[in-house]
């Protein structure tokens, strides 16, 4: 038996196809004719991407737009001047073979993303690394991806997926996966879970502890996989995984059942997403509406700012997805631990106490602009909510207010319709803010509460930190008494109160949270029915 | 008229007397006789040793043993193998002249302790390049310091004054003075509002801007100066004067008044120390006992940790002086901006919400057993209570008192004797703390408000930081809350409350403070005098 983290839900029970990638050994050579190398180098990128548009292809029929979007992105990478250009530039200037060049750059943007403490920022260099592998598989002749499988009931391990693995994975034979490294947070992780294979990541040594055909079982409830088990074992996880699969269909039924607790309360179940294509695994599980669109994706990946057209694209195509249910789009929040290349942020000893969010939007009114217009813009195609990040005192709120009413102005002076409906909240996430609510909630129409940085800042720890993490912990008694103080104060003048931190997902945490009074949680798109279910099952 | 940084209060009128420092141009040469050229450093660094003898005998017969104790600290750099010992190594390994020598150990230095955000830690660079001049005046021949005053009514202007300048006015004709830089924490600034001379620093050109004789007027309370006013302003400036120096007088009556509200209510009005020099001016001052014993400051400029002999030596002292007054003594309060050489950290990217105080030292109980043992040890020598800085929960605080069992079962197998009258408290510096205050009431003997911290954690905003410094505000409608509500849970319990943060000594917030029910504030010892006046005036 051997326990890694549990990636995606559901039992497994089948034999093991070992996928050993064949290393390929880099060159390091000097090149006397460089531009023949390029072309070499040219015709590696330009197999590239026909394999990854057909990838693509198929992750988007078989799978999702959001999981195609990876591909996309790859696609992308393969055209950025920093990356691939840089990698030509470096056989011109330094005279050395294509495949040193793509390793060499592929180092500098893997360390550069790597360094960042941001999950997202750190999946972006295992983005990097799998383009660079299927450049350097291409140069040495390898290209190709697929691999065989040709019997039912099949369990891949492997060192690492990659997306592209993932996505190729035949769903009629391979019934989960198994890798030595990877997190909760990868896309193969998450590409794993809509395709409902259950899954296990870094188990460290899995892939020398098995061999093909071995008989392996994934309990990827609880992290847990037995190799060879006996009879008995493989009877007692084949009834889980029967019993599993019914609880599944059951949860299925809840997508269209209105959530309202054994008193009779009605409850919001949202998702959270971070790009327009989410908003659909939203409406698939269920959800209400969308309780937080992380807006700093859309800025991520750049070399400059979206422009406001192409953000008004965004919200409005959310808006749309959402067909009349609420979307509550939180303004820019970058600073802390996510910086943008193109916007050079100040030097600052503790980054989480400084420059970001509503800080750098009230300063930066040149970014603000663009993003409230298109907000404005889009909000006559669907039911918009808008809310400002790291809120501290009314003044922020305030003057944040007082600049959507100039861009009002604005547009209105250039003819351009926005609604009057816009719902204009806040995040309360700061611990002033929950400590205040009942002055603050006088003035905005809702709260969101952000428990991920409203826990670090009531206990001073940084989960992050692996020397005080263990200090985070959102059943604090103080962290309780922060959300009932927010929920009150809100409820006090008719305002509603939502949550879309990770604890509104927490199965552990929702029955107290119901218990609050919370009106409404958001989560992904894949823990709403099950928040759902138990949420049906309180008072 | 120009404004600076008002640094000690109080009026002057007077004639500037420029002192102008003789720059003394560093030459670079290599050297063929290292021993001969180690030779001529050794006598400078020796000359150096008799003059700074000399001022601080006399800063200790004519300001205060604390102040001396800056002239202790820089004669024990002159002997430091890594300062010192640096240079005459710099000289032998690279044959280069002595004032090259001194120069590049001193850059180092103060590069190391320039780029540290504490402000203790900053001036120490002050104090390091205090020490280099000196050095390399004697190098350059020109050593000796006291600069020859003749004329009363003198105000001394300088680019900056060190410590031993200041220190060596002589007070029957310096009555004020003004530099170009210095901030309010310089030893200068402190020693001036000792010596009660008025005092402007970081004028930024002041020394251009006047010349010998001018006649000049020291606004020590507003920081302005007014270079050859009209006689009305003169005039104008010489009754307010008096007026102060009455109040003052005023002042001082009340060191042995008792500070009741005029409803009756007994407020303690205490010192902050951060040695057991400074515990001196608290009693010349009138507080009524210690309120804050920083004793990070023993751990600070050394090699290795303070023994526990040591520690109990300086607790023994506080404890003797304040003669049976109540000591607040706080554990060691290190990490975040604060490090010591001898205790690696882990890098953190924020390290106000890592590894610090109390996490520290519960993870670390070798260097906890120390401080505890020697706290213990001297609790029979008066009236002590005990406080740990960053409690974020209960289990932290019972954690610490159940070490302290375990020390105090060593001392009683030892035969050493303790007290069982110490009051164990926490600071309420994390918001988790001021919000769940009434429960913690429950199991300690007492709270003190740290509002440096709990100002930062509260309103996430590290006001170090120069980008959101104006979020930090101790009248922030939600830090007033925590205030109170920490009150509130103390009193409920019967148990009482301090405050240890700059707020506890800010005038304007004293009355709010009172109005609370706050039962003890604790400030500089400068200040204590003018609390007990706002506090008297309190219903």
């Amino acid at each position: 038996m051997k326990k890694g983290i549990a990636a995606s839900k559901g039992y497994a029970i089948g034999k093991v196809f070992l996928q050993e990638h064949e290393e390929v050994v880099i060159t390091d050579a000097k090149v006397s004719d460089v531009e023949a190398e390029k072309e070499v180098l040219n015709k590696a990128l330009e197999q590239s991407k026909v394999q990854l548009s057909a990838i693509r292809d198929k992750a988007l029929k078989e799978i999702g737009e959001h999981e195609a979007q990876v591909f996309e992105a790859h696609l992308t990478l393969l055209d950025d001047p920093e990356f691939t250009g840089g990698m030509l530039l470096e056989i011109e200037t330094n005279s050395i073979n294509a495949m040193k060049a793509v390793e060499n750059v592929t180092n500098t943007f893997v360390m550069i993303f790597d360094s960042m403490e941001d999950e997202y920022m750190k999946e972006r260099a295992a983005d990097i690394k799998d383009v660079s592998k299927r450049i350097i598989s291409n140069l040495a002749g390898k290209g190709g991806d697929a691999f065989a499988i040709s019997e039912a009931n099949t369990i891949v391990v492997a060192h690492d997926l990659t997306p592209s693995d993932t996505a190729q994975l035949d769903r009629s034979k391979v019934v989960g996966f198994l890798t030595n490294i990877g997190g909760r947070t990868s896309h193969s992780a998450i590409m794993a879970r809509t395709l409902e294979i259950p899954a296990i990541v870094g188990l460290k040594d899995i892939t020398t502890s098995v061999k093909n055909g071995d008989m392996v079982i994934v309990d990827g409830i609880e992290g847990i996989c037995i190799i060879n088990p006996e009879q008995s074992v493989i009877d007692e996880y084949t009834a889980k995984r029967e019993k599993f699969l019914a609880e599944q269909e059951e949860l299925k039924k809840l997508i269209t059942v209105k959530t309202v607790t054994k008193s009779g309360r009605r409850v919001e179940v949202c998702g959270n997403i971070g790009s327009p294509a989410d908003a659909e695994a939203v409406v698939a599980n269920g959800g209400d509406g969308v309780g937080l669109f992380r807006t700093e994706f859309l800025y991520m990946d750049r070399d400059s700012a979206p422009t406001e057209e192409e953000q008004f694209e965004a919200y409005k195509k959310v808006l749309e997805v959402m067909d009349g249910k609420q979307v509550v789009i939180r303004t820019l929040d970058i600073g802390g631990d996510k910086t943008l290349p193109y916007l050079p942020l100040p030097e600052e000893m503790n980054p989480f106490l400084g420059y970001r969010a509503i800080r750098l939007c009230l300063d930066r009114k040149d970014i603000f602009r663009v993003q409230i217009r298109a907000l404005l813009r889009a909000s006559v195609y669907g039911n918009l909510a808008v809310m400002f990040p790291m809120i501290s005192g009314l003044e922020e709120f305030q003057a944040a207010k007082e600049f959507v009413e100039e861009c009002k102005a604005e547009l209105r002076a250039e003819g351009k319709e926005y609604s009057e409906k816009i719902q204009w909240g806040i995040m309360v996430e700061i611990p002033a803010a929950a400590v205040y609510a009942d002055e603050l909630a006088k003035h905005v129409d809702f709260f969101s509460i952000g428990t991920n940085d409203l826990i670090q800042y009531t206990l001073a720890a940084d989960r992050m930190s692996e020397k005080v993490s263990y200090l985070y912990n959102p059943m604090h008694p103080a962290v309780l008494r922060l959300i009932k103080m927010t929920i009150d104060g809100a409820h006090k003048h008719g305002k509603w109160v939502g949550m879309c931190g990770e604890m509104a997902g927490d199965e552990a945490a929702i029955p107290t949270l119901v218990e609050y009074g919370l009106d409404e949680f958001s989560m992904s798109a894949t823990s709403i029915l099950t928040a759902k279910k138990i949420i049906l099952e309180q008072e």
